[in-house]
């Protein structure tokens, strides 16, 4: 599996329902464990980013600017695969993570709620 | 690996961040495939009866309000564990899914953006 350049970009971004703010919520999933990394956002700029690219970039929410995943920490993300689920308002990208996806150095930003 | 009651749900449940409309987004993904099935809401009632029944209860959005997960169609979703991320704010649940995931019919409810 590798990452292709969409076919037509246009048809897909305007097939994409974005929400409040002009954001679709995002998964990152590594492509082969399937572990579910992050969940995080995109506007319209950094999903044509991402298509460009093939390296995920999302828009911060709390600082309101893009941002490449790893760009300061190299922790990126190749994208492997783009999906759409059946009501164009979520993405699933299946990724390569380069090291941890989460800020505080774990794999994923998911954490078991019994060991809390 | 089978699903067992919080230890302290309301702690759990304060721990929470509820963004706008108090809804927190949940990703729904099969515990042994890693498949993931689908992205939906809860508001703290779906979430406190989610702990509660073992059984995905969702909020819906467009309808404002609670959806047992396969209460008419019979594709409920057992619930195996639940993660949150690292801000509080997505949830993961790892489900038995039970038939399809979406209303369309299929498996899950993401697709591939080439085959669009």
């Amino acid at each position: 599996m590798s990452f292709e350049p969409l076919p037509d970009v246009d048809s897909f971004v305007a097939s994409v329902s974005f929400g409040a703010g002009g954001l679709v919520p995002v998964i990152a999933q590594q492509w082969d464990s399937g572990e579910v990394l992050m969940m995080a956002w995109m506007d319209e700029s950094a999903l044509r980013d991402t298509i460009a690219t093939g390296s995920a970039t999302y828009f911060s929410r709390s600082r309101q600017s893009r941002w490449v995943k790893g760009e300061t920490s190299g922790h990126v993300q190749r994208v492997r695969d783009i999906r759409i689920d059946c009501d164009g308002d979520t993405i699933l990208l299946l990724v390569d993570q380069t090291g941890a996806a989460c800020h505080t150095g774990d794999r994923t930003c998911f954490e078991h709620v019994g060991a809390r």
